[in-house]
């Protein structure tokens, strides 16, 4: 067994920026990738970027929620959502890491991310904002709302799913993909990237039962039904 | 490759409820696992139950959100929060899964998750909220804000981090805590659980610069300066 480290608000306190940064970075746990794609309704011009920050709000309505700061690298992204009310998120997987990860660098307003680092906007659904053509899983969403963080400046924004696009092996007759057999993959920390190994499926939760390995395997097979 | 399946929002609004929650649940991808721990200051019953919507917001300060839905399994949380303004999240991993997937049932108000799922509340710096012995990676939260998402009734609850209770070997000196190394799981859809295997840690991106592999491994070591 490891030993145990304890930090308390004296200890956050009085570390190095970057050294909190790293470290308030990885807390949550690990975190998906997603590079979020917009684009300027006034220049044109298409805008990349990687979040980590894509979180469930709710099923129906369709709401995801990103987290976007209040630095020169979402502002592109935030201000682009503000004007045409439409973002995508695309999924990353290793044949696109390093390509997805070098959006995050600071280029200036007039580059499109797509360009510098290399991958492809796609058109889909007369979506103003555009998909990125490498990614697998892809998520089409309009603006619902924009909601200020008062106490440090980031905002929620939130979308409700317009368009999915998924590889139909990614997807099970239940209705759940499998984002592990499209290669998405997940950060730790601000840059530290992580394939997945399934467990397993357990079944839902009732107070008066005990969780059981679901049979069946979360692969290929699509319900004819659905 | 695989074909792909293109869903617009005629699909989903056709969809069986279950199928719907089950793939809109997926879109984000891989999720974090963390068990949130609070307790009612009223009855003195302690709440645990399962989180994946944990997320990061700042650095500086210190701040997570999670997304409580206005359900009864999330009301206890909420309520909890409310009343004594402090919660944990405690990292999952695969020594206490089948636990915590069960605190997601449905169980009464007046029962503890800890005491049903049997997992240990554990107490430390006067928090009032209780903290899960078994688990490895735990962090402490001050309640900062609570926002109401108006589309659904969802509730945006925002923390400033003020314990942080790690492993210490999964501290990198870089202050990067190493999920992996603690055996934290991710979580697709609701109810399939991976492992992660890591790829890779990429330089700090910048525009006039190709994102390199970083020599060093996100190991061991830690920063004896820090």
């Amino acid at each position: 067994m490891s030993e145990t480290e304890y930090m308390g608000s004296d200890d956050l306190d009085a570390m190095d920026r970057r050294y909190r940064v790293n470290l308030v970075n990885s807390l949550t746990g690990f975190k998906s990738a997603n590079l979020v794609g917009t684009s300027s309704t006034e220049s044109g011009i298409n805008n990349l970027a990687l979040f980590t920050s894509a979180v469930h709000i709710g099923a129906d309505p369709a709401l995801i929620g990103i987290i976007s700061r209040p630095d020169s690298v979402s502002r592109d992204t935030l201000n682009n959502i503000r004007e045409n009310k439409t973002f995508t998120l695309n999924h990353v997987h290793e044949g696109i890491l390093t390509q997805a990860h070098q959006t995050s660098a600071r280029y200036p307003s007039d580059v499109s991310e797509f360009v510098a680092v290399g991958l492809t906007p796609e058109y889909l659904y007369d979506f103003e904002a555009p998909f990125v053509r490498e990614s697998r899983i892809k998520v089409g969403l309009s603006l619902v709302e924009i909601q200020p963080v008062k106490i440090n400046g980031t905002y929620i924004v939130i979308g409700e799913v317009k368009v999915i696009v998924t590889p139909k092996d990614a997807m099970h007759y239940s209705g759940r993909l499998n984002p592990e057999s499209a290669g998405s993959l997940v950060v730790s920390s601000l840059d530290t990237w992580h394939g997945t190994q399934r467990k397993a499926s357990l079944t839902y939760a009732k107070p008066d039962q005990p969780v059981r390995y679901l049979e069946d395997d979360h692969e290929a097979s699509r319900n004819p039904g659905a």
